[in-house]
């Protein structure tokens, strides 16, 4: 008989927003006179920039006409994004990467979790704790994990790297030497980020010790102070060890639009073996391209009037990222974040965890966070809010947390 | 130092058609002047449906006002097209599947290549020969196939059931027993299908012997014929043995505007574990749903205008199928296919091999077609034409090799 990849039973509970949506419902049902704020998961509100909507609008018209239709895209992206791409992400910045080196795809969450897959069974990983949870749960699914352990909830083959108030949220080189270093930077859920000669430091670390470095820029449009690096392409020598992954979700509003890139430089190799080509070889046998009318819509994002709606956008958000971190502090609360990423960091009060937090703000103030403890054994004590919600909204959550 | 997955390096050259793009690209730059008509990679011509353009351009509007913008999709899907894929595809034809047995995707080119990480690596799998090359391919990424024989074309792991000239096409149950068996019916490469009872056989044997079948049914739309199943759940017993992957891309020309569904019953169990759960597992961890504006798309699919426009675009492609067939014969090619699918399976002439003839078309009718041989070993001395060309190409083409 058939059977199962016993390593999905490994998996502990469901997946952190899945968990949150459940008992927000259940609160919900149960208290339907009450009005919710959620600014629990990192999903967008503002609409999409009219520059934007306006190119899909011409893409939709273009595929209504034979003349114009687009079938299959081309494997890795179309020409005109990996053109934008290179020239406003990388050549803009002195990155010396090329636009057969970006792979378009349909966001950032498919692109973390398909990555491990050409990486071997064997390789062992460290993570930032707290960090985004697909990392470490892509890698339960493939067997690269070792068995968890409930009371710490850490896995026995994966190498944490704490990040927490202690040491500033930058991690530490691990004392084990890794194969496959995960990075978010702008750090989700923290909202913390690292120097760019402190990123240096990794990119020669991971070079001398061999490992690879998964580097996720979902939040580099929120960088706000110059002496953090946009990419990790601005670091000398991380085209041999470094794997980029980017999201429009964030700097576009693109999450329920979907469109992402990874960067996989032609100088990255194992033993000979090209990951570029491996990569590739990946997305021609399991993947068909990013919708052509979505392509469309990441193009605007550089166009000249789309850089200016987006700029608005993200300014938007960071007003919202000010504003709760300058109310948390006056009601008392210690904060971190904010200043290069739209999330907010908390620490619980009163020796609260995590989710006894979540379930008092969310019975107290009708406002949904997101628990540290999901992302992570070192996020425990503390809670994540995010900016990504309108002004209003924020305005009145905050008021309601200083009340209570 | 990190190590790669080493499976990756047993791939025999490069996907097929990315071969195929390549020896065209070379032949038409070396011939500028001649005009090729392609009638090889399965990609349509015909545009997008004047009520899904409409719907996409409705969408397209949502997402630029606050009060109607849409970020991340629902986990499966949103409930408007899981509804309107139950009471269409599977209600309709009196087959139970609840809209929550609904995962929707980018494609079903994804979830080929992805369902076959829900199962152990020590599966072994079952595929017919000649087939779309992704089944195969993905399960070497993943391991299961053990060694390539370059002479016989064939993995040491992997159970091949031919379906030539010889046995009508029709696969015959393998002597070993696989624990996982793909079906693509109507077949892609050859065109050609089973009957319903010939079906329910295959249903039998699976929760006989303790198989899973995948069932590819991308092709479905094209069934003309009453005695061929539309869907395997229209078998007995298909919910505890059997997952069925669709796509949008044959019945609505949405390959570059990119959907996808599989049915995971829940029904469907191994030992007692729940194949659904752990297929929304791996969707809630590994992808962020289908655009919003590609879900409004698929939704129009089922739309009153929709299915009429639809049942006209099939219908046009299905006459240059009765063409490219027609043609053929009176040129004195043996051919199948083309009745229940727009793909036609011809018997190569004078003893050549499958990539001599793709040549000798390419170079003397300027006409490309797929090498049978790409599809797997008993594809050989057989080749691939699809009617997914424009009417006039496609007459334009026969005309040529009519000539030759």
């Amino acid at each position: 008989m058939f059977q199962i990849n016993e390593n999905y039973q490994k998996l502990p509970g469901s997946y952190l927003f899945s968990t949150i949506a459940k008992k927000v419902a259940a609160y919900s049902s149960a208290n339907p006179d009450k009005s919710i704020i959620r600014l629990g998961i990192g999903d967008v509100t503002q609409p999409i920039a009219p520059a934007i909507i306006e190119a899909m609008h011409k893409a939709v018209d273009e595929m209504g006409h034979a003349e114009t239709f687009h079938g299959y895209a081309p494997d890795l992206g179309y020409e005109f994004l990996r053109k934008a791409i290179v020239e406003n992400d990388y050549k803009a910045r002195g990155c010396e990467i090329e636009a057969d080196e970006i792979f378009v795809s349909d966001g950032a969450k498919s692109d973390s979790g398909n990555i491990q897959e050409i990486f071997s069974e064997n390789n062992r990983i460290a993570v930032c704790d707290p960090v985004y949870p697909v990392y470490v749960d892509s890698n339960v699914m493939a067997g690269r994990t070792g068995t968890y352990d409930p009371k710490t909830e850490m896995w026995s083959n994966v190498i944490y790297m704490p990040c927490t108030a202690e040491n500033n949220f930058v991690p530490e080189f691990p004392k084990e030497t890794p194969d496959m270093i995960y990075l978010c930077l702008p750090n989700n859920p923290t909202g913390t980020t690292i120097t760019k000669s402190q990123l240096q430091e990794w990119v020669d670390y991971a070079n001398k010790v061999g490992a690879v470095i998964i580097y996720d820029g979902a939040y580099e449009a929120y960088i706000s102070e110059s002496d953090v690096a946009h990419s990790i392409y601005e670091c000398k020598g991380a085209q041999t060890c470094a794997i980029e992954l980017k999201s429009f979700s964030k700097n576009a509003g693109f999450t329920g639009v979907r469109l992402g890139y990874t960067v996989v430089p032609k100088a990255l190799k194992c033993n000979g073996v090209s990951l570029h080509d491996m990569w590739a070889r990946r997305h021609g046998t399991k993947f068909n391209g990013a919708p052509y009318i979505v392509q469309r819509a990441g193009e605007a994002v550089y166009s000249e009037a789309g850089k200016a709606q987006l700029k608005d956008q993200v300014a938007y958000y960071m007003k919202n990222a000010a504003t709760i971190k300058a109310g948390l502090q006056k009601a008392g609360y210690t904060v971190f974040g904010g200043v290069n990423a739209p999330y907010i960091w908390l620490k619980t009060p009163d020796q609260m965890t995590s989710w006894e937090f979540f379930d008092y703000l969310l019975e107290n103030a009708n406002v949904v966070g997101t628990p540290g403890s999901g992302f992570g054994p070192s996020g425990e004590g503390y809670f994540r809010l995010t900016a990504f919600g309108s002004y209003e909204n924020t305005v009145a959550a905050l008021e309601r947390i200083k009340n209570l």
